[in-house]
């Protein structure tokens, strides 16, 4: 799966950067402008755009621009790729733990 | 959380290679000694030491000389910096649908 793993490689890469993970955190929050983003950071709003730019090539955000304002957001599941991969990584002792945890919750609902 | 951030930052990277992936793949269904996680690689051995080397800076991996062998496990809890960071970027709507989703494991126990 070539895509598959060219789209792993951006979404690491994009997120191996503290100040992109603090874009992608804000954002899952809600959408924002890309003066509430800069805010934050003591950063030249250049140096922002070029962060913000690695994170939209990577998939993982969009932006829309209307009049002035841009308004940057998460795209709609951004993070699959890697809750899929991080999934297929549990190793036959924590999916036996899940398989546990499923059955306590499906036996004692209450206790849960 | 400085540490936390720059576990963060060393799991991503570390991770944002297909090689260095393909022998975290490879060590979550059991630990393996050096020259089994280079066969499927067409890669010079000392190449493949130094993606160990990047996973095991990174804490995900561990390894062991007996003799002249050296056996390379994945870390225990290894990616759980990852697993923590991604759930806390669900959004309000996947938080809603997860809540959504517990609620109708308990209520219809036979149905999911």
């Amino acid at each position: 799966m070539p895509k598959y793993h060219d789209d792993l490689d951006a979404v690491l890469r994009a997120l191996a950067d503290p100040t992109r993970r603090a874009v992608v955190e804000r954002l899952a929050r809600s959408p924002a402008v890309v003066s509430e983003l800069a805010a934050p950071f003591s950063m030249a709003l250049p140096s922002l755009m070029q962060h913000l730019r690695v994170l939209e090539d990577a998939g993982l955000i969009t932006s829309e621009k209307h009049g002035r304002v841009r308004t940057v957001s998460l795209r709609p599941g951004a993070l699959d790729v890697l809750h899929l991969w991080l999934d297929e990584q549990r190793t036959p002792a924590e999916r036996q733990a899940d398989r546990l945890g499923i059955h306590l919750t499906r036996t004692n609902p209450k206790e849960t």
